[in-house]
């Protein structure tokens, strides 16, 4: 706890402000699970809200070409079509990666022979520990879709990376996980090209 | 709907794939609002789960060297402090930009002298509506802090923009908000430099 004449700088090592009391469930849906944690600890609230929902992933998967591989369908909850990098919820128990081939495979049918990855990123840390995992994948071969329903109307695109970076800083590309992993590959091209 | 032989590249201004019937409110919370849209259309779920939250705001606050002020403290929903980029949650129908400023002056005691959008993105586009709105700040000049309870262990630092993004490119800066500005900021910069 903070006293006067104390250094915040000191309170690295501090353990946790709030200590758990119990776990309320209040809402356990398909897709969406709703907490309120019970807490103590100084100036601890009544108590604090979080959701669970899937881990997601994301993947820039590149051809011989440098051209990344965007998808385009409808989100029903943002009320228009949003462009966006193949990708969506792993699966209970899923490894991030194995959903990430996972699901360029249905959207988009590419198959890739390398992966790397990006790191992941916290999308809402104050609400959710979910996290989105972002990869790069090379060595495109074609194969089957296995869209789900509500995927029916996607549309597949390639652009060069620069392109969809562009779409990125114009506003078009929005989606956190999309808009991390192209600017994170788009890092990764401009220090892989020799210099001059 | 797609039929067969019908091409979905056809459908770019296919209105919504589900029509919204009534939305129930599961939950209605400090922070977290709960909602299921019971749906008809095409191969539409029972009902779409979804959440509201604050939209959110992230500064990359530069001063006259190019150093980033950056902010640590706890997170209770991930049981560690994270390093981040000044910000939080915005006041119901306040403007972002202001939300910006706001959360700067409390949390850093910088306040900016300019200020440009970089845009904003979609934390978690198929479960909520929230964006985070980022910004590019500058001119810095310093006044009080005023930190909220949970906020009085945060620590501030200024780090050079290329030190930063490379804590995004080691994993250890992983908010959504924080690694986006950062990145866009970072690019900014570098489109700002004179070549050669």
């Amino acid at each position: 706890m903070l006293t006067p004449g104390h250094d915040a700088k000191d309170e690295q090592d501090e353990p946790e402000l709030w200590r758990l009391v119990e776990r309320r469930t209040v809402y356990e849906g398909r897709f969406v699970q709703l907490y309120q944690d019970v807490l103590e600890g100084p100036a601890a609230p009544e108590f604090y809200e979080h959701v669970r929902v899937a881990d997601g992933v994301r993947v820039v998967a590149l051809d011989a070409e440098d051209r990344v591989v965007l998808v385009e369908d409808q989100f029903y909850l943002q009320g228009r079509r949003m462009l966006h990098l193949p990708g969506g919820g792993t699966e209970t128990g899923e490894d991030p990666a194995l959903a990430a081939a996972r699901e360029l495979a249905e959207e988009t049918g590419w198959r890739a022979a390398s992966w790397q990855s990006l790191g992941a990123i916290h999308p809402l840390p104050t609400s959710s520990v979910a996290r989105t995992h972002l990869f790069l994948a090379a060595g495109l071969t074609p194969g089957p879709l296995h869209r789900d329903a509500a995927e029916q109307l996607m549309t597949v695109r390639q652009v060069p990376l620069a392109e969809a970076v562009a779409l990125v800083g114009s506003g078009v590309i929005t989606e956190a996980g999309s808009v991390t992993a192209l600017l994170l590959a788009a890092q990764t091209a401009a220090e892989r090209r020799p210099p001059g």
